[in-house]
């Protein structure tokens, strides 16, 4: 390697190693000590915020001091703060829900000693995947942690889909695997003529419903229990899979897509709202943390599927016109059936 | 924040918490395997590469793809192989050895079960940095240990050094804490009427020696034991600092410079070469694995000092004519003694 290659992959591979062991030792800690939740009301001095987590001064200001090199915290007027980062990403507030990554870090402190830190272990067959909330969920509670997950990171994929889908003629949209009804509700705000069918499992619906009056949606969005691999969809004049067909290959996505195109109504379109996980120049860490749980899994579900497969795939289903999005790291196919 | 600045916002926080998680425990895991050294001596099949790892091949297969999507590996003709990054930075090749991070991520691993993932306790005082090989070195085999990780990322310094250091008319150069002697060894290859008088601690001399003779440098290389805090410097008519002033305060930093120039004849030159700690668009997260060491300790011999202080640490010791050199991460610093 030239030293010009060999400087820039240095950068590389000490983010690998150097600043990964910083970054999450130190997010992991932060939550452990209540320090985002403890500054998500104001600044505090040190002294106040020493005795809210339970930590010694000393010890606390220089953790204090790595958190503002990492820039997730800086001192105003003698006062630790948050930056804007941290606001947004790591404290619970209610109006980030489609934007915050409080879940993932409470998912991923509890699975990293028990998996992650042993994937040596998972390869040699000597330690398996086990989520320790049951997948698929069982109860309402087992829904209501997954739901929560997967709405965390909804805010990009919203935006690209109420941006660019064609619905201003359709009337009744059927979101398959529609989760808590957070992209349902803003496809519904955007576009007054639809009325939308979510698709969940059985132990979910009480949750969409609830989401749905709180949007002061009721009458227009109908949560309905359907086995979106086994059983047929119901009809409409559009059918949305939203961040569904990602993980799955070729096959499994002509199998849904085909159940797609015999529930619509002639003309009606189909909407594929995927992230990117297959760009080989921008790896998606997001996937493959779950691409990782999979390796400890007797069957794994995920692939590195790149979507620009779907065009073929919606054909083959017998779909006409197909379009395409790209934005916010996220595509959007869209595709007619014939009249 | 705009959506513009939360979408770059979005792309920091999922690299703080995904890409940590993945990029950590991947590396950890082709390490437990034996992964990096299995595939230094060339590409192997799958069922080979299980084989020597002691893996079942199907599990094996979807870490090499999460391996592949992160950079680490790639597919030639059906065989897996490392790709320059990891054969740089992964395997034990001697030729790298002033670019690898294979002692990092060594040292890393254990540790961080038993420290960095634990910091919270750390910081409420309910756990304690404990090096699991003592520090300062209490014999050749601890000392062993410290300079093979001091020289695993000295090929840039040196690089800025030897480019940049103005010791064309110099004698006689003073290394204090000159490691194993790499650095010593590059600069009398660049400057041959140089002689050096290498400072190290006494457990560390022997390798010096070795290190040296290897080198074939055995009459310009005379390492010696002196305490480089307490103890006056050999005299000489040039002083290099190599990466021992960086973490030191103000005041630890003027007390070493004084004690330069009483060793440094009239004439005779500085030289400080750092590695840049203090860069707020930039962390040095190499630096913060260390520092976040000292947030265990009683006394933490840390700081985050701006590398800009010494030019006026230089004037109050005494020298003169300081100029300034930065590059490849790295700065240089070099001053007069008076005649």
């Amino acid at each position: 390697m030239s030293d010009t290659e060999l400087l820039r992959t240095t950068d590389t591979a000490y983010d690998m190693v150097f600043k990964s062991a910083v970054d999450f030792s130190c997010i992991k800690a932060a939550f452990d000590l209540g320090l985002f939740q403890a500054l998500a009301a104001g600044p505090r001095d040190l002294a106040g915020l020493a005795q809210k987590t339970e930590s010694v001064p000393v010890r606390l200001e220089r953790f204090l001091l790595t958190l503002w090199q990492i820039g997730l915290v800086e001192k105003r007027d003698q006062q630790w703060a948050l930056t804007s980062l941290s606001n947004q990403f790591f404290t619970a507030s209610l109006e980030h829900r489609n934007l915050t990554m409080v879940p993932f870090v409470d998912y991923l402190s509890t699975m990293f000693e028990g998996y992650y830190l042993h994937l040596a272990d998972v390869v040699r067959g000597n330690r398996n995947f086990t989520s320790f909330v049951p997948h698929p969920p069982r109860t309402r509670e087992d829904s209501l942690y997954y739901e929560t997950l997967h709405r965390s990171n909804l805010y990009f994929p919203i935006k690209l889909l109420v941006e660019r889908a064609k619905l201003e003629e359709n009337e009744h949209l059927i979101d398959v695997g529609g989760g808590i009804g957070d992209i349902a509700s803003a496809v519904c705000k955007q576009f007054p003529n639809i009325n939308i069918t979510l698709i969940n499992l059985p132990n979910a619906l009480g949750l969409v419903s609830e989401n749905v009056a709180a949007n002061g949606l009721e009458g227009r969005i109908t949560p309905t229990a359907v086995d979106m691999y086994r059983e047929p969809y119901p009809t409409g004049d559009a059918l949305l899979f939203s961040r569904i067909l990602y993980p799955l290959g070729a096959q499994f996505c002509t199998m849904l897509c085909q159940k797609a195109f015999a529930a619509l109504e002639p003309g009606g379109r189909i909407l594929i709202l995927d992230m990117i996980i297959s760009n080989p120049e921008r790896p998606n860490y997001d996937y493959l943390t779950h691409y990782l749980g999979g390796v400890g899994m007797d069957f794994s579900p995920f692939e590195f599927k790149n979507h620009n497969i779907y065009p073929d795939v919606l054909r083959s289903a017998g779909f006409v016109d197909v379009q395409f999005d790209e934005a916010y790291d996220h595509v959007l196919y869209q595709a007619i059936k014939p009249a």
